[in-house]
């Protein structure tokens, strides 16, 4: 049997998410790609940079922005492990990210299939399409064995 | 007639406000307080910095948990001149902050009282006390005077 591989941008993600657990921190990890070159990564690390918003998309938003030198990421693609929340949701929003492809649902903070469904309200400036389940078992796998070997 | 004056926490937010438009941003400010003292201060800045996360709240926040070197601002009353968008909520709430003062309500971009309403779902780790209306008019006046110059 062979598998079909993952979406290389999903593997890089994977990868870091597999840094931050390194870190000691909630493994989620992302990657903004444009025009088929990825542009910028991110990993979630809220405890080592003391910064609430340091998730894994808000670190690969304001990367990628800095190499565009634009507050708007037009035409990128935003791959992430694990279902964005409302604050991260928002931030695509803001950043008009044209796609999101994301690993593992998360109904206990996910903010785009679940709870406040950001991109559902008419409030909601820019709507990107998304693809969801990527990776979701590897990404959802990490998360279990980082929670289990931390109880 | 004397006019009932402004708690100084939002009299601050206005001035960074104010700042924010002199640099052609869109004005909006914001204050955290803990224990009566200021400790940080934020100004929407997405254009000067390239960085679409820049929202008053979000500069506020990551300023304050740098000077507190922790990433849970637990006791801090965040002071902003307009309702939070979903992006600066969800980040509120990560943040553990205590009080949310606000300003202008915003129906077509808060996610407070209006859209995503991010505090009233049940994915919502935390939710702070939330006041609103303090200085509205000065807010409000500011924002229109600015999209007046504008158009």
């Amino acid at each position: 049997m062979t598998r079909w591989p993952l979406p290389e941008p999903m593997a890089l993600a994977l990868k870091e998410a597999q840094a931050a657990a390194d870190s000691g921190e909630v493994p989620i990890g992302a990657v903004i790609v444009k025009d088929g070159r990825v542009i910028a990564t991110g990993r979630n690390a809220p405890r080592e940079r003391h910064d609430p918003t340091s998730h894994a998309e808000i670190e690969a938003i304001r990367a990628a922005a800095q190499v565009l030198g634009n507050e708007r990421l037009e035409g990128c693609e935003l791959w992430v492990t694990l279902e964005p929340c409302a604050m991260c949701a928002g931030a695509i929003a803001h950043a008009r990210i044209a796609r999101v492809y994301y690993g593992a649902s998360d109904p206990k903070g996910g903010a785009v299939e679940h709870g406040a469904r950001i991109f559902e309200h008419p409030q909601c400036l820019h709507r990107p399409e998304v693809y969801a389940g990527i990776g979701e078992a590897q990404a959802a796998e990490m998360l279990r064995g980082f929670f289990r070997a931390r109880r």
